[in-house]
Parts: structure tokens; sequence; C-alpha cells
């Protein structure tokens, strides 16, 4: 698996579809890369368009406190950045100076800063949601974008450590939100029909960490509160996430203090789309040059 | 100037353009904020279409590695973040979750990784060019994008920790990077005539840190390397540098060892788009209703 890995990382290399770092994980995009990108973002915008309540797009970083509150540091500290800076004087910077001069570890003196990297895309929207009261009957349906980051340098190009997650988040009552849930794995599937990628949807568990995480995931896989679209990248044994299908219950609700109209916490759910990844895979099965992509995939894309 | 700043965030937060996310800086975007700034992008890349010799996206960060090469630190150091993770075992995490349990400083644990977050669009691109070898006769013109941090918390909106800047890159001769620079400073003075901005563009100089920064800062000011596209947003007095004319002599050719088609060190030069402060500015002066802008701009960006 490693080889082909390797192997489809160098050809978008070779190819210019991206450019290497010298860090694995952290690439440069191309236009056309980019390109795919959008147009799969406005496909993907296409599907229960009149059910969206809220657009927003986050920038790729959030609030230390919130970062707190959402839990991720015990779930899966191991994945998790953190914004640190220099908070020095003249003087200080002229010892950084001499640091860095002697090619000595000068970030190790860099203080914590408010900010965290945000490590999925729902996490910033919580809080604001939280901050406008009880929500309304319909609760609410929110499509949203944002810049992850997950610190798992790899050599697998579809595992970057920043990339995009485009979702749509229900919060409402535990029938809306798994009404939801059912909704976008059968449009996830004619998602994926309509690109001709290969696919299927199987039950998943997160990265948790530790020797506690093994008895997290096997509990969220029991109570089936994980799905993912499985589609073949470097690997047929081991195919790549490119959509998630998520269930919270009313773990979020609680933890951000966010009540349905009836005053109870609320549920939520999303469906989360991996842009690079999806990019990846329409490259890797249709091929470098997307003139020459199959008729259908080109009229759901480029219409 | 203050007060206007606070107020013009205040009304972007009620009309629901940005939302708080409780730290100065770091915002949420609307839908309809993003539209227009996908709409400037989308305006901007009609100017000089047919000189771009290739466009690519940076994710946020860069590899610490081209950072330090950057000279970021030595210039900025206030302004730049690394970016740290957790790298420890179970026990480890155990110790961590206790830490914040007591509400203790647990950032102060996490260990540096290999990425530092762009401080600038056009830093990762120029150890992706040193690597292809001698550029050709006719140099490189790259347009990009990337986010971008800056560790300077504040109330007015046209100074976010995290924002965008869409930029042209030209690297060649003295000569091709002058004649480019002085190209987009008409350009840009025509794009803000069609987006019915007030404007005027000056000589200025960057933040350099401390007290050899003073220096650093006039010497920048009289060689005129620096010019700024000032928009009026939270003040008259102070108004806000939504674009930016650089020309960085042969510095960055010289730092990344980037060679002319004769050997010598490249001379560089970019404008850059300061995209949020781009749609601030539109917001500031058209209105919060993008529907009753004026026909002129509406024509522009929405064509």
């Amino acid at each position: 698996m490693m080889d082909a890995q390797v192997s489809f990382l160098d050809q978008l290399f070779a190819k210019g579809v991206l450019h290497d770092s010298g860090v694995d994980g952290l690439y440069a995009r191309s236009g056309e890369f980019e390109d795919v990108i959008a147009r799969f973002e406005k496909f993907a915008l296409t599907y229960g368009q009149d059910e969206i309540s809220e657009a927003m797009v986050f920038p790729p970083g959030m609030t230390m406190q919130d970062f707190e509150t959402s839990g991720y540091m015990k779930n899966f500290p191991q994945l998790a950045g953190t914004v640190h800076a220099f908070c020095g004087n003249d003087h200080d910077h002229m010892g950084l100076l001499q640091c860095m001069a002697a090619g000595d570890d000068w970030s190790k003196d860099q203080k914590p800063t408010q900010v965290a990297l945000t490590p999925a895309a729902c996490y910033p929207l919580y809080p604001i949601l939280s901050r406008r009261g009880a929500l309304p009957a319909e609760g609410a349906y929110v499509a949203l974008q944002s810049y992850c980051f997950r610190h798992e340098p790899s050599k697998d190009p579809a595992r970057m450590q920043m990339f995009r997650q485009r979702e749509y988040v229900r919060v409402g009552s535990a029938e809306q939100t798994m009404d939801f849930r059912e909704t976008w794995k059968q449009r996830g599937s004619d998602m994926m029909e309509r690109l001709q990628l290969p696919h299927n949807v199987d039950v998943a568990n997160d990265p948790f960490f530790g020797r506690a995480g093994k008895i997290m995931a096997s509990g969220q896989r029991e109570q089936e509160l994980k799905f993912e679209m499985l589609v073949p990248i470097t690997s047929e044994e081991k195919p790549t996430a490119c959509m998630s299908f998520n269930y919270h219950m009313d773990n979020f609700g609680k933890a951000w203090n966010i009540r349905q109209a009836d005053g109870t916490p609320a549920h939520t759910a999303c469906v989360g789309f991996g842009l690079e990844r999806l990019a990846l895979a329409l490259f890797r099965h249709h091929g470098f040059d997307t003139s020459k992509w199959p008729e259908g995939v080109r009229a759901t894309l480029w219409g």
C-alpha cells in the first residue's frame, strides 16, 4: 500500500497537480486542482439547497476556549495543532536571533496564543449557535466550509496535514438529525454515481487516542454513530474516507449548551466532504487531464 | 478612530456579515461575505490573464524550514505563528487532562511541529521556484492565493488574525519586476474606480519590529520598495491598505537561491489584494445589502 501512495504522490508532483514543500502532507495546489474543488463544491450545493438555513465559511483557526470545550484534546490529542507566538521585547528578540543563527530550537520559547487550528469544520459553528439562545422548532441547517489541521505527516496524498472540509450540519431534535443523516447517505451515493467513482458506505470510527480510545472507538461502531463513503485512491484494500456521515447525539448540544425550542439539549449531525480527497479520487480514476474526464463527469462538474 | 472600528464591527455582527468568536480578529464569514470575495477574485483575474504563467493555491501553513529562510522572525517576530502539537504517550495524556481539568495552562507543553502559519501569501512560492533551477528568459508570473496569519488581535475588523491574500508574483529581471509593479499600480487604481471605492496610492513600510526596525522601515520608504492602495474603512485619517505593490529587489532571489536565465539572483515583485479588507471596504461604502449596491459595482462583480 505504501508504494502505491508514494507512486501516486510522485505522479501528482510530476504532473504539477500538487507541489512538494519538503514536509509530508503540506502541498501547494495547482490552479486546475483548485478548479476541481470549486466545481465539486458548487455541485454539492445543488443538493438540498432549499433546506439550508444559513451558510458560513470559517478561518483555519478557532478560539482556544472553544477548542477546549470541544473535548478534542481528550479524544484526539495527537492530531491537534495550537498556535504559538513570540511575545518578547527587543532584548528577547536578540536572544531569539542568536538561537536561530546557532541552529538551535527557537520555537520552544514561543508562547501560546488564543488560537488553535480547527480540527473539524463544524466545531466553530456550535459556540455561535449557542450564543443565539434556544433554536426555532425547525432547528438549524448550516452549509459551511473550513480548512482543518491534523498533525499526521504521511506519504499518502489523501492524508494531508492541512485540508478543507465542506459540511452540512443539522441541529435540532433526534429525529431531525437522524433523518438528515439518512438523507445524506443516499445523496452521497448519488453524488458518487454521477462522478463515476467506485464507492461504498460503511460504519466507521474516529481515531481515538490511546488505550481508552479503543473502547471509545468500539462504542462508536456499535452505536453506528459514524459512516464513511469509501473510495479507493491509493489502495483497493484500504479505501479512503471521502465523505463522513456523523450523528453526535446530544453530546455537542450539552458541551456547548445548545437548546431545542423545548429547552432540552439539541442533537447534532453532520455530513462532511473531504474536498482534497474527492479531488484526488477524481484525478486517480479519471486521469490527470481534466479535459479528458468521462463525458458524464464533465457534464456534472462543468455543467 | 477606535470607536468607529468597534461600531463598524458591531454592525457587521448585527447584520450577520461576520460572526463573533470571542477572540478579536477571528471571525466566521457569512455566505454573502464569501460570495463578495469570490466575485472580487474572479474580477481581479480578468486583469492580465494572458500574462500569468501558472496558478497556485497554498494551504494556510508552510514548512518551518522555509519560514526560517524567509527571515520573517528577524523582521516581524511579533506577528508570526508557529504550530505546536502533543507528542506524548498514554501517561502524558493523563497528565494533560489533569492539567486541563485544573484550569492550568496545558498548551505550554505542546511541542513544535514542522509547520508555521504562512505570514504572507507569496512565501511558499519561492522555495518551489528555487527547486526548478534557473528561470526561463521570460521569468515567472504566478497568480496565487493563501490564508495568512498575523498575531495582532484588534477590534478593527480590517485587521484580522486570519485573512486571505490573493497575489500576483513576478520573478525575473529588475526591469521585468519593476515594470510589473508599475502596471499593477495603474490596474489597482482602475479596479478601485470600477468598484467605486475612494482610494489613493501612497508609499508605505512594513511593521518592522523593535528599534532596529525603525531604520528598516525608513530605508524601505526611501527606496520606495512598498506602495499601498489606501481606502478609508473605519477611519478617514488612517485609511486601510487594501492592496500592496512590493518590489523585493533580489532579496528573495538570494535567500532562496532563485536564478535568472543568466545565473544571477532573480528579482521579485508582488501585488497583494487583502480579500477580507476589500470586501469590508465594499460593505462599508455600498451598504450591508449587496442587492442595493450601485449598478456599476454590481455590473463589475456580478457581471
